[in-house]
């Protein structure tokens, strides 16, 4: 059975490679709280990754990246301008309110969950008002939360109407492996305005890992406190750091990355369901009613029904051709 | 060199059973957030351990396992009572205030990091006033931050006296099984009326992971929104509960505790500075100035210097008697 | 000229018997923080107008009566239900939110700010969700933020939804004196299942003066303390005791708010421009385009642009009838 | 009777010239939120009183004043160096933590309130730590609580000192009219560094109010806003900014205040008690055991326990020598 192949690309494990680095980093005694050699080396190859002398820190889940990212972009009297279906905006429980001691988060729209240029500009447009929280920052996400791929120039224009605003400008990177392996230049992102990135190692195929990459260096002061106060302060940083090792070191991450898009273009290649979102990276969404989507869980397969009411498969570098064409023939089935 | 052996518990890196554990869980799709069979079967092992019918989540941080365990303790308003020189109330960076939004921690004192009956009293006595934060709930710490361990008749005492007051009991638990290997009878903490309880599973050997234990059932509605919202369900939440796996099947992590307890008495029979606090666990705390300890760190070894003035050293799970030994033989060169 | 008499309720003064009474409380020394004679004087004329033995306390604004009765109704990682449009929502600049640690507002829909009962159905079926923040409170207005009025049998059969549900009840009464002249029945509010009630003194006709009004005990618990800390348990208390003595001990207040409904219904029958709303209590809300509106600012005469489009005019306890004829005269010539 | 005469200054009423203020307001129609001309003449008042170009607010109470102040010069994960014994630290129920998100005030000490400079230069030598809280505001009082009154050049020092530090500097003037009649120079307090001043009115014997003064003008941005948020914009804001004008235009408020601080003296040297603390504002502080405390409140007078184990006894505006000498008697008779 496959029941959890497709619902998420969390229900994989992790990658071999990223398996290997963490046995190997379970060597000896090192030092404490992200201080040691292993994530001093991982930080060196993010920074490598994106070309810029940012801060870097391994923390132990994407929703606190974001939440620690946006508290310290906002306040609690400010506002994050971000999609309305952003994973930020929609499937964090509040986390950036919570993080960020009330700051609201304001939707944007845009299809595919590309923010539209004219829906930022027309947010940026409205009068500051005592009454009301007024946009401190962006928060971008790239591969978005429908499958697309911003274009780099995409992502530099919004930045940069963020910042001529006024803005900060935040980028979730759940899946930004998926969006490099689709073209997206990560050495671009400090050049555009970004001041926090959230690099995504869980749903990269590694052990639970999210890097948080500060390019504003003002940002920075105090950062080891305000992630210990978060809670995301690891003690035994090693294993946060280790993972990115063996997934950056010789590229494995952006093949793996690769994989897992193919897949996701096998798998709409496949399917006889309508498509509501271009497949540009590692999700297909479909239009699907919930009785069918409920025999396909009666078949052994379960999905996700989203936001914008598609059902949604999701591939990573663990699904296998023949899982893909198995899922295919059991759709058609249906 | 071994400059790191001894300067905390959490400088060694996974036992062979917890990483076991790890690579085994590594296995396949599973279900995201904690539904997976992998969490479901390391919660009974807690559920076992403590002889109780709790809720039992993974998480990646003692400092959030506890600073959301107070946090749902205790409002805003309100205080914890624990000792003042508990990891709650002076290691963790306001963890506790900044996830309760402001409530406060005031300080008991005792011996040795244990809680003094008499102070928990005269707390307890104080009126009630709008004016001030009045107590909500209890915070214990076994072994304490000093390496003391508290008979399980003297954390029945004060935590009976905390319910009999009205309050809620925590238990911090980041070294519960040096405790236990010491005496104290895990089976016994629901009985006492604990609310809440880490069990630590990172400083007893663990990759990162700390298991929360929630033994009030009204309190554990909407844990898992709590949880997320605080950046703590994690998505691949079976490399959380590999470890407590692979360490609780077998008992290994009483034996690892119980080595680290034993080479911390060989520490201390070794020891030619005087020792601040009774050894009943896995820390030596010792009188020695500070131009002492720097011809120690120049000799190659790393220690803690705390905030009653003594100097630290820790064993672990990973600590050989040829370290201590060495040890030993530093610091009687010095 | 008269610029500032239609753009809110809030920009006339004191009415006389409030200044009356708030002169005749500054008599001599009486003890602070509300625990003096005027205020528990005023605290049970409270009581006898809701019929019920509540708690209550005189806080100074209204945003901050609204916050801490959402934050003691609703934890962060849960939601308030509420209009999509009312003031707590959208006029609080996330008071709610920061109070609450972060709690989130969920919006509901309905016609003329009343929530429809098939909004509030819809919302309660939710299914509870840990990556979503779920509805833990409701929260109703009256009047509306458009001048509509529930009927007492509307807001009974509300409440009931909400507390089957499972939900707290709150009342934002900032126009309620407005609503009971329209016929909404205060005295059945607490039979209703409201949980907390704001009581708004100042658009009544007061100077600035909220009652807090607690019909859970179990929420009453260091209510001060709750208070204080949010900066709202005023030492000289008696300043925010007084108005409500002055207003409320020969129905004062109920006869301003006849005239205030009275001043709206006279507007709205000489208005020229549609009505968006019924006028049912102190607010006339029109459909008119912004060079319009420009041209009646020129005239002399300030409005407010609302979130559906609406441009409000408002009437207070100081409206005159001239003031009213001769704004119907300035739009007339528009 | 006479119980609440001494008990503070917050138990007396508001002085004539604030109230005749007060009514004269109470005039017409006028714009809300603070920006009616009453306010921004009041404003201007304070201007003058400190002879800078500040922000000024008129909010309704000294807790949110402060606890506003020291959220915006602090953020959750850092701290406020104030004296152990300072309203802030001890006597507004967390209320800075609460609206900065768990920040933590960390205790400076000195004899009679006043921080001793080599308190405060050992905190400013502590090395930063991502484990606990790092200073980044020092917050003053002027009077202290005690009653001593910091000489300009004393708070001039210390605000330097904290200013080399990199720390903001929030001066809690509760009590500064007290202060300044008994020497303190107000048009000192923006030269030395200060960057938020909150100037006390109630108890200088106004109704409910309290000037915050932000002299950072890039701490102002968003102001309103963040007051909104915090509860503290009221709409009706001419009468928190009213009694302001009343009391600064002829400098009623200075007489009212140096009338206050010679009962104090007139009270001292009456008491049969030993002081406690020199007596150099508006509060007596002696030595006296509960049941001679006991005694007096049978005799009908009211009276404080301090922090210090001082009993207090406060003199207002309203303080009449009569009741200076009515108190001494009864206090010599016990």
């Amino acid at each position: 059975m496959a029941r959890f192949d497709f619902v998420s690309d969390n229900t994989a494990g992790a990658a071999p490679e990223a398996m290997a680095a963490l046995v190997a980093a379970n060597r000896g005694f090192v030092s404490s709280y992200g201080t040691d050699e292993i994530s001093a080396k991982a930080a060196d190859l993010i920074r490598g990754l994106v070309d810029a002398d940012a801060e870097v820190r391994f923390v132990a889940s994407g929703t606190a990246a974001n939440a620690i990212a946006l508290a310290a972009l906002c306040r609690p009297f400010e506002a994050v301008l971000a999609h309305g279906h952003a994973h930020v905006s929609i499937d964090e429980t509040g986390a950036p309110s919570f993080f960020g001691g009330g700051l609201a988060l304001r939707p944007l729209t845009g299809a595919h969950g590309r923010i539209a240029p004219a829906s930022l500009a027309e947010a940026l447009a409205q009068p500051d008002h005592a009454h009301t929280q007024g946009a401190a920052a962006l928060s971008l996400t790239n591969a978005t939360e429908y499958g697309a791929v911003y274009a780099t120039q995409e992502i530099a224009a919004l930045a940069g109407a963020a910042k001529a605003g006024g803005l900060a400008v935040h980028l979730d990177g759940a899946r930004l492996f998926n969006a490099a392996a689709a073209g997206f230049d990560l050495k671009a992102i400090p050049k555009m305005g970004v001041d926090v990135l959230v690099v995504g190692g869980t749903k990269a195929g590694m052990t639970p890992t999210e890097a948080l990459v500060v390019f504003d260096r003002t940002l920075a002061r105090r950062l080891d406190a305000r992630l210990k106060q978060s809670g995301q302060l690891p003690s035994k940083g090693r294993f946060y750091a280790a993972p990115f090792i063996g997934m950056l070191e010789d590229g494995a991450v952006l093949r793996h990355a690769a994989h897992a898009n193919a897949m996701a273009a096998r798998l709409a290649a496949a399917m006889p369901f309508p498509l509501n979102h271009p497949v540009e990276s590692n999700g297909v969404f479909v239009e699907m009613d919930e009785a069918t989507r409920r025999r396909l869980w009666k078949a052994g397969w379960d999905s996700s029904r989203f936001l914008d009411g598609s059902v949604r498969f999701m591939c990573s570098w663990a699904t296998t051709p023949e899982a893909v064409d198995e899922l295919g023939e059991a759709l058609r089935a249906l």
